[in-house]
């Protein structure tokens, strides 16, 4: 293990870390909040600056990285940011517990958006910037920020890095050419950040927040972007004008779409984009799921207590649809309340989430196309023995080693699933009522399997909100210290692709070679 | 396809289907049941017999089968059978509902024990018996017992319809000398089923059922042997002594073994016994299981509404534990009320299963260590990619191409799973509740995403009862004729292990080549 490099390596993220606290730092002072609150801030900037400059001082004996040294590197990243990144919510005192803290940031990071607040309204707005801009900085990865802006990384190295944060079976294209394909994607990440952001600001502020439409609009958005689903106000999206809705469920499927589809938009190829497979299941299964919602909900209004009229049975259809396909998991309303082919519709979404190379998370669609055509062709094989594939992926050949490395993912995906889930039932919380107040009425739900399931599911697939217990008016605030350690490794094993964080607590890793 | 040599075997299981109908037609004749019952079963055979001798007539042209037409031919005999065995309950009026009665046959003949029945005590013995027996003999498969008492299939055909209906992901040594040792299993097979007759009727007869001690001794001994699970008294095996529940679970645990041990210590290798790893993996399961629901309840008794002894609560969980993972599903107790660590045990064994080669269904546990063992591997790769894999499953090295192969099984596993509560979600019964009245007292449930789950679970892995509104105290009556159908396939894509059903249901296979 090269840890001179790694040490090198990792302090220059803890610098950058701190360069982004200045951020929540400045919020802090526009609101003019209290002492204890900028203080939060400026402590752990002093402290990743400090130790981030010491890691630096060791000069590297090699200076590349092997894959594996990568991989480990990029999961221990993500748990230092963490631990960093939780001090403010502890020192401030909006998050008390440091296993919370670590939980909200990690959630935040990962564009999660699981959260264990019970009462949004109690936090300052330096604390809500800091937990939505997290969303916005992990959505493209903390890696991909260091590599693109640091001159150094012109080695082997940064490609492992990059393969091991970036969501998706394949990095391909923007692989080859790294640095200025990856500049050009975090350039159309801020285009589409600031558009979104201003035509939030044209709509009509929010009775009752005239005065924050600026904030609201800016960490919605970081949301957003990052599909990550921390909301600042209590109900989620719930209490956002309809224009604002609808404008957010179309950016959420925009950033959905793989970045490298827009980078072809920019360079001209506009007929490429519209070949894509990928793109082609990502918006049929959209238009499917939002007309099978739709309809559902409007044959069976009897059958569930919101009385919607019908633009707003297709509003919160499209928008739930958006936001969990997307693995964001914003809420217009109370959809555990819904009938049950539109929850189920929901789960299988969770299950999928959107495309590879975009910033949402979950097993992915084009992981899912392919282990389609690889059944097929195992059976057509079966059929007739001397049937000869010719599957074709995004116009490549599709490999029967690609085949069976998806088949390895999606069966690592599934146990690591039933793993936690075992884990989660020996909370205590289990057994335990809780009552739900929301545009559903109120009504009481039991935690259970369904909860841990779909708790489980919500965090490995980086979406937040579940069902039940943990449902979209409902925190992750009832699960105990140990669920909640668990929970947070969830939710980096499935932003990290699960591979980085494995190989990082492996002890063959650690050994010399 | 080879349609004469098809029609030929087709016919020779009806007519072997003739003959096992007369069991219950004896059963009818000894209870004195009135004239419909005996015709009920008389009109069947005659109908079968009369096909099946016709069905023998055309002279084949080719005497072989290939994989496919072997494949696809499991799939028709297992259709064909569940065809004519729901008749005699539509026609004696037990089961007036065709679709009814084609789901219950085929629960029975899959092993699975689902039912439709809501009360048990109104069918007469002759129909309990069929229903009973169809376990037993789907138990070890209805081709195999075909092929072993029919001289003419020395080509190589009958080696691919033992592959296409044996369970588990190897055949190996049984096929090799294919016919000695199939009769040997069968006789073992027969053997432990009369040991377990016997040892049940050592126990004090059943308060109120003393007269049918006997009956109930035989047709209970028919759904552990297949690990089937269809009750014959209200409330499945709650009723009987403890003495008997014991012997159940310890029998259920025997007949979840692969049968190729039992041959094993037959010829006197019992240390190869011991040296099997799914062995160890099974009873390490058990034990763990058992320990891990018995202190749950013990340590959680206020929390859920059966006041157990220790006693009680230790016979229970054994009973449970061995029913659940041999995928047979009787129950002595509402394991729905348990605390959520007992029922998150049973929700992962419905997925593991038992052995392969045994009569249970399920992933079954041979595959699991073999894709644990592969997932291993690949990370090991990973981390170093000069590492050459050694791994071995029970002496022998697994191949890559095995590996990929229970991979590729697992996701299949998984797709149908998602894609068969997604057609339950369209269920008129969703949302309705249900009054469950058990010796956890009176409560209600709600049909809903937990019910088609595991549902959907209960039927693919041959299990029969699922949680909440399919809980085991309450049938599948609730779900329409489309569900009742769909469930019905599944049950068949189960125990078949998906491919000779999806063979069977190609296009590609009935074209001529």
């Amino acid at each position: 293990m090269n840890y001179r490099k790694l040490g090198k390596i990792l302090g220059k993220i803890m610098i950058l870390e701190a360069i982004l606290m200045i951020a929540p730092l400045v919020v802090s002072f526009i609101y003019n909040e209290t002492f204890k609150y900028k203080l939060s801030f400026l402590i752990p900037i002093l402290l990743l600056t400090i130790i981030g400059f010491l890691l630096q001082i060791p000069k590297p004996t090699r200076n590349n990285l092997y894959q594996k040294e990568g991989f480990a590197l990029t999961g221990l990243v993500w748990i230092i940011m963490t631990l960093f990144g939780a001090l403010p919510f502890v020192l401030n005192g909006d998050i008390p517990n440091y296993i919370d803290a670590c939980f909200e940031i990690m959630s935040g990071f990962t564009t999660t958006g699981a959260s264990i607040i019970t009462d949004i309204t109690k936090l300052e707005h330096s604390s809500l910037f800091w937990r939505s801009f997290s969303h916005w900085i992990g959505g493209m990865g903390i890696l991909v920020f260091v590599l693109i802006f640091i001159p150094e990384s012109n080695d082997g190295s940064s490609m492992h890095l990059l393969r091991a944060e970036s969501p998706g079976p394949q990095v391909g294209k923007i692989a080859s050419k790294m640095k200025v394909t990856t500049r050009i994607l975090y350039l159309i990440y801020c285009g589409m950040t600031v558009l979104e952001v201003i035509i939030l600001m044209m709509d009509k502020p929010i009775p009752g927040y005239e005065s924050d439409q600026f904030f609201i609009s800016v960490v919605t958005t970081f949301g957003c972007a990052g599909t990550g689903g921390f909301g600042v106000l209590p109900g989620s999206i719930e209490l956002f004008n309809p224009f604002s809705q609808y404008v957010m469920a179309i950016f959420l499927i925009l950033f959905g779409c793989n970045f490298s589809l827009y980078y072809l938009i920019l360079i001209g190829k506009i007929k490429d984009v519209f070949r894509s497979e990928e793109l082609k299941a990502y918006l049929g299964i959209i238009i499917g799921a939002v007309a099978l919602i739709f309809v559902s909900l409007i044959v069976q209004i009897r059958n569930f207590p919101q009385n919607y009229t019908t633009e707003e049975a297709f509003r919160h259809s499209l928008f739930q649809v958006s936001s969990i396909m997307t693995t964001t998991g914003y809420t217009t309303t109370d959809y555990n309340a819904w009938p049950v082919i539109a929850t189920t519709v929901l789960y299988l979404l969770m299950f999928t989430g959107a495309m590879a190379g975009s910033t949402a998370g979950g097993i992915k669609l084009s992981r899912l196309v392919m282990a389609g055509k690889g059944l097929y062709i195992n059976i057509r094989k079966l059929i007739n023995p001397r049937y000869v594939p010719k599957a074709k992926f995004e116009g490549k050949t599709l490999e029967q080693k690609t085949i069976n490395d998806v088949f390895a993912f999606i069966t690592l995906y599934i146990f690591i699933l039933f793993m936690v889930i075992f884990l989660l039932a020996f909370d205590p919380a289990n057994g335990q009522t809780v009552q739900v107040v929301s545009d559903a009425g109120s009504y009481e739900v039991t935690h259970g399997f369904t909860t841990n399931f779909s708790a489980t599911l919500a965090c490995i697939s980086n979406i937040g909100p579940g069902f039940e217990a943990v449902g979209p008016y409902v925190s992750y605030a009832a699960y105990c210290g140990f669920s909640k350690i668990i929970l947070t490794l969830t939710m980096m094993l499935g932003r990290l692709e699960i591979l980085p964080v494995i190989i990082l607590f492996s002890k063959r890793t650690w050994k010399k070679i």
